[in-house]
């Protein structure tokens, strides 16, 4: 099986069978993650370029090991060292890369629509590794895998993405991801952080009672609050944030269920999650990062034309 | 055939005969990396450092790709994450790099002269990527071949470098190149960005009219104005800069012959080139930045003393 | 034979018979890299992640290139362009990139003991690569090599570490390393470098003649001023500690023997070392620096749980 599409911008672009044919290739990723050598040389002849235009640990560390245990070539280029201080544009700078024999382009931007823009005037492979407030295909991926890993399926469970769904692409991805595999979704959070037109444009339930979320679902999705953006905003302070929304222990222990909590990192500690949350048995948070080597190894495999192995 | 010198410093201090080897050996490693296997195990036992002072991001990422096609082990540096702001010198920082069995280092600098000075002290081969408004080799190298693969040859060629020759390190490596392989020469600009002595020193034709060196030549090399250091000392704005020497697509229309246009990136659109000549059929611009890659794997392989395969 | 350590946090907390085992280790590495290929498949399977929360020219090239001639895969990560600036936690950071496989961490921090809390936190090897004004054991160990190389063994031989005690890692890693393998020390410096509990907690000699110390000694490791700290509380000028602590030719040629010169780098040329005994042929500065790669090669390949080679 290969891929329909030659990009990965955005889980809203991509049909379930995509998503599926990534899903079942991660697994089979992961298996090669356990074993005591877990390079396979699958890679051994593209060239891939990480162009970063916003800082990001975990992601360009992961997609960088993803990229390194397929035996790729690695090229990492930051926004600091590069010539956008010199005022090129952003396809001549792509372009450039290209005309180098570039292979495949991961690309983290602050601008909403920049890889799509991109894909338009360029021939290789793009993957978004998150553009502005837009998507972030590949962590609604790997949370999509964590959950069906522990569910055993996405269909007909229910998720509840929980914080500032306005300003996360990582809501945004998962919304997209979760309806098409047939999942049922709710967001929850303050209503200054929810669009107003959240339930008819996604169909999904809005919820401003963090309780009642809870109960609902079988998931949480806990999204990060972006201190360095909101928080004096919208609140008077993170503490306030933290009673009204942080996920906490005794919470949990009040519903009548287990649920399973996510959190896309890096955590705010104390704010949306308490810490006996975040290291507790029902916290998979380490389990999705994880997996995402497992399911970034299966979306550069599959984007570079290779069938499933 | 092998190189006759140890370093590439500059291309004032090197031989036709040694141009002629780096350009030939070149066109056999553009033709490596036309293949699916880009990868070449020539340097598989050489580690080489790219010592950068100063932000490139093109230049870089050239000479990493070039490197890791020839299996060489690569250590990057740039100058934000190191000893220099804690006041150590040039010399004991290539040294002590040097010591960890490091067999050839690529610099760039801001200060002329760099890696000249250390070609005196160390024992390790040193190409030159660009130091201060000295000297940019390997970028001469790459324009040449670009010219010799369009028009078969140098000689006799007619390029045109236009635009700020004073403070281009770009433009005087391809002075020295084309004079040496017997093109003829002409510089081209406003007065201000041309030093008075260019005629005597170099031979070449000095010439303040934009229209005038067009209809002269087979070639013009559209320099970068550096933004960030003359615009406002020179022109009351950009725009009346880009209204006397930007190169428009009229007026190549108007000219008798369809001439190249080149340019060493990053662009300034619409400043001294506009996007509809940068884009158009007569621009081999990318094809510069991919023949970079292929001519320093010729550079580097010599360098390592390795004869033309 | 097998380290009886799982982490290296600090010569504190090792063993003789280990500190024994990783030079004698290094010395076989040392073999390795005067030979043309320098590279060994050892650590092939291995994943290391380069955590450099403070700069590091040499430490981190070091590190990097130990770690490539092993042939593992190498992550670099640095501060600046990190999850540090959003707030996240240093173990969260660690266990976030453990979570995706990695078998190794190297981690400069400018907070003393962060390493060893991680080590009570996490199952992966850690490499202490200097942590705030506690340890830098990697440094103390090719000293302690570099000194054996030259005089045969650490028994009975004097050493007198110079300079700015107080605040100096490697001068505090130095201590428990020499006294642990037997040799003499002596700390030398102005009063106000030196902390008045040197003698009783480390049973070391105390000199605050500069001369008297050199007279004693059979190496003197010369530690670095910090510029960027301490030159303004504790000198009028520079200029000023150069006269009082500088190790000048002329003192060293007026001694009764030839004593060996160390310094850990970056050197201040003409603050505590001048020019001519820095690249004298006493000083045994860049056969530290080449150690530094063999040393390091023991203790990743050692930590990695491999037996002596």
């Amino acid at each position: 099986m290969r891929l329909s599409t030659k990009h990965l911008l955005g889980i809203r672009d991509i049909s379930p069978n995509d998503i599926q044919l990534i899903l079942d290739t991660a697994t089979q990723f992961k298996e090669v993650l356990q074993r005591p050598v877990k390079k396979v040389p699958s890679l051994r002849d593209v060239t891939i370029v990480n162009l970063f235009y916003e800082n990001s640990t975990r992601t360009r560390i992961s997609f960088e090991l993803a990229e390194k245990r397929l035996s790729a070539d690695t090229i990492n280029f930051s926004a600091s060292a590069s010539s956008v201080s010199k005022g090129e544009t952003l396809l001549d700078t792509v372009n450039n890369i290209l005309s180098m024999k570039v292979d495949m382009v991961v690309m983290r931007h602050s601008a909403s629509g920049a890889p799509h823009f991109l894909a338009k005037h360029i021939p290789a492979a793009i993957v978004n590794a998150g553009d502005g407030i837009n998507e972030h295909p590949t962590q609604a991926l790997l949370d999509a895998f964590s959950i069906r890993e522990n569910l055993g399926t996405l269909e007909g469970k229910k998720i509840a993405i929980i914080g500032d769904i306005m300003h996360s692409r990582v809501a945004l991805s998962n919304l997209y991801l979760l309806k098409k595999m047939g999942a049922e979704v709710m967001v929850a959070g303050p209503p200054t952080l929810i669009p107003t037109y959240m339930k008819e444009a996604f169909g999904v339930q809005v919820e401003y009672n963090l309780r009642k979320a809870l109960e609902w679902c079988d998931v949480a999705n806990v999204l990060r609050i972006q201190l360095e953006r909101q928080n004096q905003v919208l609140f008077s302070s993170l503490r306030e944030y933290n009673q009204a929304y942080g996920v906490k222990k005794e919470m949990l222990a009040s519903l009548k269920k287990e649920i399973l909590v996510m959190h896309p990192g890096p955590i705010n500690r104390g704010v949306e999650l308490d810490s006996d949350v975040a290291d507790s048995g029902q916290s998979i948070i380490l389990q999705q990062v994880e997996n995402g080597v497992a399911v970034r190894m299966a979306v550069l495999y599959l984007l570079a034309g290779r069938e499933t192995p």
